[in-house]
């Protein structure tokens, strides 16, 4: 059993606390938020002690590992302090919103032999790995084409979005990953539209879009398109196909139940899609523990990793360049 | 060029002559219905000549083969003249609404080399005949089950429906032939559980009844299925599924066409089915043609044939008693 | 939180404890299974104490309500000790493989105010649940017909099937089940056709049957289909479909991924069917849970009953003398 | 009835020769090739004169309205003498390789009343009509992204691709087209990536590309995304999808049969998709030439205009530009 110390209690922390209590392969040894009561109440139902500090937390020698559910703004330092305390650490996307700060950090933490495994909770899906292995199996020949449609179920509060780094750096940084991971090559050009179709006034006040649209290609003349929206009124829209020479795979979406329905003017209607990602991703959530725990216990090195993070981290600069400038921009100005 | 007369020129008679007009392997003849104005509509519109009688028809050196699409009453003599005119036939179903008046055709044509073809049209829609194939070929190995679903997107006017002779005669015989079809044994006992639900005073009006379940089974135990309903709301459904020991083959609705529809609340919403089978089963109307005139010009023996057509009766008839009687009807009971 | 004990440490029951022990509502009481290195296993796994006795769990007024997986013959007095004990119980189906011994039950257990809740868990499979609240709800009008499909992905062993009664009563019955959970009224006729397709020789030796179809019909006139195979070789195929007078509504197979394929020769391919129950009714096993749960805190009645239990049971009674006599058999004749 | 002539009698000039011989409203007058044997052919399969000239056919007073179905560079010539006789004309895509003949072509018949459409046959298949219908009737509300995909079931022969003008005035017209179709707003900017994947020795004997992803967007912020390859294995590959505010509507692809199949290891295995667009349009091509009729008997305009032809060179002129150059190309650029 690992014992697992959950760094912020929000939404996605009080998720990774409840499934790290009742995972087979884990133990939920502490949390600790900024914000008290939070904390409070995660380890009251889970039955856990609250950490005073993260600095409590990284000295426990009961604690074998971590994970960074916080806010974005203190990844990079709690992840230092991670490595420094020589704790396998889970952080969650994305790894920080300033690509100078990511970089700083990669050197910074440069040669730790202490896992490090990126929260992109995608490649656990069942269906989503399934594509990829197919990819690497050859099941397909040789790839050639990856589009990834995602789309939120709605808009976050507007309190997220100011300060979420924008919709790139946010939403589309899984999809970014998700290509990487389906393509097995690195990115080398993106061009991205955006536009504000969904909520025009939120989209200006905040300075951001809401409906992008991103092309990419390797070096290998590989593309890959990924188009995202703010909102699907019929669910959280999460789909990947990969095209190559000798075939086709893709990932479909998920639903609460398999009942369809057939009647006046109508067959085979379906229930809407789950509606978040909590729902949605919940056996990847717990997938990933499994992994996270594999990469803890030295079992395995970590399924996703800081590069990982860093490498989608670039997507999402380069695409926020080309939305803005308007231009296509190459990963190598990126330095 | 096969040249083809059409005796009836009630629905299916118009689309019968329409299709033998327009097929680059037939040319319309000529044209004959009781009520002289139908034929004569049909026979401006596709111009060609109206005949004087079926002795007529049956007498033009012209004429090459004949489509019997008259009133069922009349399929029996119109039969016999055709064999007797040495005129290859396309009689469609049912031969007769009474099983002896069927066998005792049987014994007047036996031994004629003149093509009967049963209009059991099913069998050239390009799915069923893909499960028809795919049976026979082994793909799922020996044959267990076979499961056909037929339902009628709405009711025929009481007066056709008064002199149908029931459903399992007027509706049901399509999926006995059907089940014969696939099965590729004979059937050895059949019951059927009827019910008045689509619209039960109608039912009681004429004595019938618009809601079957029937199940059959063959001397080497292979079980088949047939539900029927004389109304689905959401278009004319028809499936046949066959299960075996090495997989499951299935024949899937058709639709007007491949759009599907996400909103709030509902996902891959497709349209209603085809409304009815001349619309459904265009395609197999036409491919009969083209089979028929392989059976007149000799090139292949009829694909359905007299004795489908008896069979398909006789399974009519045990289940009209199974449904009467209560109880399970050995097909040898019918001598 | 409900301290349930578990009886019966075979593949079900081991399952139970493991869901009971980790579900949010409930805890592990203790484990029991007369061959004593089974019920070891389970409760050191789970960190739970092996309770001496049946006797030892029904006195202990730290165990809440129990759950009985045991073997079929050990149900009714397990029951009735239950009762006698007031300890709320799920029972597994059937609750015994004789009807008269169930009846007796019935009688014995009469008038009494501890919650007996039926394991027939498909009822709490969301899609299939999703069927039967459509149903209700109207949503597809009147009801006029259901179809079960319902096909194992292999034979159980000899030494299991020998005991089990016969495929009605051990495997027939949960769709005997669902067909009343869906038809909303009892069944008054049944006949069944049963044959030795999958392993005729196996089904020799144990004078049983692997492939059956069953037909069924209520006094209102509603028909019910059930088709079973003891082999579907692409796996566990669990469907539902009901038509009415407005739509239908159709219980959908699961798979282990939402992944399709397409390639020469071939699109859409999707996975194999979930392999058996534990995979393919996982959220409706711990569903169930819940809802024993609220039974045991008076919440809500027993979803599932005796009754249930019992009606299903004459259902399998009724199908097993309809295959052997070849006959429709009426329920009423059952007494 | 229209009495149309074919100019060229080459693959899909056979094709349109043949429609118009047996559509309902149409009649063939006359066919003309430059290579006399292929008009032979035509000609005698259908019992139709070969003109001696296409002056011959615009000077032929039975000759109602032509269909320009000859080599690409002829079509600007053959629409000026068509324009001059006063023959309506359906012309095949594209109008010319070169956008400057094009245009030049535009300005030489500005202001004439003769009926010009454009053979985009795709708008006429019913299900991309009914996408384009729910997006104009508001079922999804305001339109915000369109994704095309749209892949070749093989390549043509080397000899065709060379004169072809490249992949996108060639094979994305049509694409570009349905994009313009769907969207109901001028694009303004594209940007386009083309690799070598599917024959790179053929494509860099012919200088072209063989793999392409297109992003286009209105000056309102649509976006729309275009996915090209030669080659798809598993056949002719075309879907639309249009997203909105209030939903989704997609275009699904079409196979010669509605067959399923399971067996182990898979399921829901469907066939291979038609084979390429005279199967796949077969329905929009009698469709089309219904439309024409249309128009060419003054009851609507063209369904397609020169100036849709025009538009969608534009984009492949505008996409050629952007993968040849690396850059995001807007379409003023182009005049």
């Amino acid at each position: 059993m690992v014992a697992v110390a959950v760094l912020g209690c929000g939404r996605i922390g009080q998720m990774h606390a409840r499934n790290i209590a009742r995972h087979p392969r884990t133990t939920l040894a502490s949390v600790f938020d900024v914000h008290g009561p939070s904390a409070q109440k995660v380890a009251e139902t889970l039955g856990v002690p609250v950490a005073a500090s993260p600095e409590a937390i990284f000295a426990d020698p009961a604690v074998d590992a971590v994970v960074i559910a916080s806010s974005t703004d203190t990844h990079v330092d709690l992840l230092k302090m991670s490595v420094a305390a020589r704790k396998p650490v889970l952080c969650e996307k994305p790894i920080d919103l300033s690509l100078s700060r990511v970089e700083d950090c990669a050197k910074a933490i440069a040669g730790t032999d202490i896992p490090i495994f990126l929260g992109f909770v995608r490649r656990f899906d069942p269906t989503h790995a399934a594509v990829a292995q197919a990819v690497r199996d050859g099941t397909i020949g040789t790839l050639h084409q990856v589009v990834v449609t995602s789309r939120d179920p709605g808009l976050a509060s507007e309190a997220y979005l100011t300060v979420s780094g924008g919709i790139f750096r946010d939403m589309t940084i899984h999809d970014f990953d998700m290509a990487r991971f389906v393509l097995g090559e690195e990115v080398s050009e993106v061009v991205a539209f955006g536009a504000r179709l969904v909520d025009p006034a939120l989209m200006e006040r905040i300075d951001d879009i809401d409906t992008v649209s991103v092309l990419m290609r390797t070096a290998g003349g590989r593309q890959a398109i990924i188009n995202n929206s703010r909102r699907a009124v019929y669910g959280y829209d999460q789909r990947v196909e990969a095209f190559g020479s000798a075939g086709m795979v893709a990932s479909n979406n998920c639903r609460p139940n398999a009942m369809t329905a057939w009647g006046e003017g109508f067959t085979e209607k379906a229930a809407p899609l789950l509606d978040f990602f909590i729902e949605r991703y919940t056996e990847a959530f717990n997938t990933e523990i499994a992994a996270f725990a594999d990469a803890v216990e030295g079992k395995a090195a970590p399924a996703v990793t800081f590069e990982d993070g860093r490498q989608a981290q670039r997507l999402a600069e380069a695409a926020t360049l080309s939305a803005r400038e308007g231009r296509i921009v190459k990963l190598a100005e990126l330095g």
